[in-house]
């Protein structure tokens, strides 16, 4: 599916055939993902498979409707859990202190390395993948329906299944990695800086019927005024701040 | 270096040779990581390299002291990076709205990503590499010494190196995979189901000599009075929290 540079041409995939993954399949390459690094080896995460439709249906107001949750033969949420380790700590006779924001990061972190890694080991295995980021807008929905404990705080999601039709391979484009680079020092932006970095990006075809298409004047405009308002951010960043006091971190 | 299998395989390396890595060789892996997923194509964050000596024993402090980051050849702090999308918006004539919780997030898992899709990467081409998880602890340091602006927070950090010797390919023990996945609804864990998740682990020899080392009776104890304690953890927490607040989210 991939030629030889897998890495350059990856893409999202967000429309999928109906051929289910053998849950042995699915449990090898999750398995394969555990062994991503984690902090102190303590695997702070867990995942929640959701292959029945019901489920899906439910977990798919918060994620906005968006198809892919219920088209997709699974749909994995990928939750930051002390619960477990505490748990352990609590039958060996230890008393842990991990009901506070910097185990909370620990944790976030290792989940999105495990995420990262299944999303790799997936896609190269002829799996196509979607990163849900509404996960952390409407974690208390998702947590609800999933039936989270304390101590287990949704952090990403990722659908999966076999791609609809045959992936392009013509890749993304991203920033020239000079732009994202700094050596030793980070070296601020100019303006003029600024214009030559997002200049490809702006000529794209895609982004150009984005603007079009939003009734907007400049690309940066359909993130600030459509996919990522002032509003969404503020409103969601207390719905999710409060959450994850609420269960315990 | 390593066999078929990599993924189950891989581990951390802290030690390397002297061997240099050319710049060329690392900037196209951070190229070729920069693919990763990344929230609505905005690659919300940034790299700083360091590769000059006097630098590396400046941030070791941050690190408290680990070898690896001065013996490494490259240090590499990838950071959660609003400003440079901040700057594109303004420069675009659009309102950003990016200074909460919830953008903070977007970006920390974006810079998990792209850190996670390096290190693969790295190991794959015969590298060895190393995540500090004290990163999120002493940002304000790391902050600093690398001159990060506003919008822009230390996230984690990955020393890099050829091994000095050959890695181990025996792998490093992760719990049964069945421990961390739940089918359809979190399935919360009975004090006998802990024991038994946790048994392999507490019976590595590795364990056994962590507990005897350090004087404790249980693995669990190591964990919580020695490696992540609770008054560290609450110390660490309002750092990193005040410091994410401070840095404009």
């Amino acid at each position: 599916m991939y030629s030889n540079d897998y890495w350059k041409n990856r893409s999202t995939v967000r429309n999928y055939s109906s051929r289910e993954i053998p849950q042995s399949i699915l449990l090898d390459m999750l398995d394969k993902a555990s062994h991503a690094p984690t902090t102190g080896n303590m695997q702070l995460y867990s995942v929640v498979i959701t292959r029945d439709a019901e489920m899906k249906k439910k977990l798919a107001p918060a994620h906005f409707n968006q198809p892919t949750v219920t088209s997709a033969p699974v749909v994995l949420t990928f939750c930051a859990d002390y619960n477990r380790f505490v748990k352990w700590c609590e039958a060996s006779n230890a008393s842990p202190g991990y009901n506070n924001f910097q185990s909370f990061m620990t944790a976030v972190l290792d989940t999105a390395l495990f995420a990262q890694q299944f999303n790799t080991i997936a896609e190269q295995s002829g799996l196509g993948c979607c990163y849900l980021g509404t996960t952390t807008y409407n974690a208390p929905m998702i947590s609800e329906i999933l039936g989270l404990p304390t101590m287990v705080v949704p952090v990403t999601t990722i659908t999966v299944g076999y791609p609809a039709e045959d992936i392009k391979v013509e890749g993304v484009g991203r920033l020239p990695i000079d732009a994202v680079c700094h050596s030793e020092k980070y070296n601020d932006y100019s303006v003029e800086k600024i214009k030559e970095i997002y200049k490809e990006k702006e000529q794209r075809d895609d982004s150009k019927r984005f603007v079009t298409e939003n009734g907007k004047e400049t690309l940066a405009q359909v993130f600030t005024d459509v996919r990522y308002t002032k509003d969404a951010c503020e409103y969601f960043s207390k719905v999710y701040h409060d959450f994850i006091l609420k269960q315990g971190f």
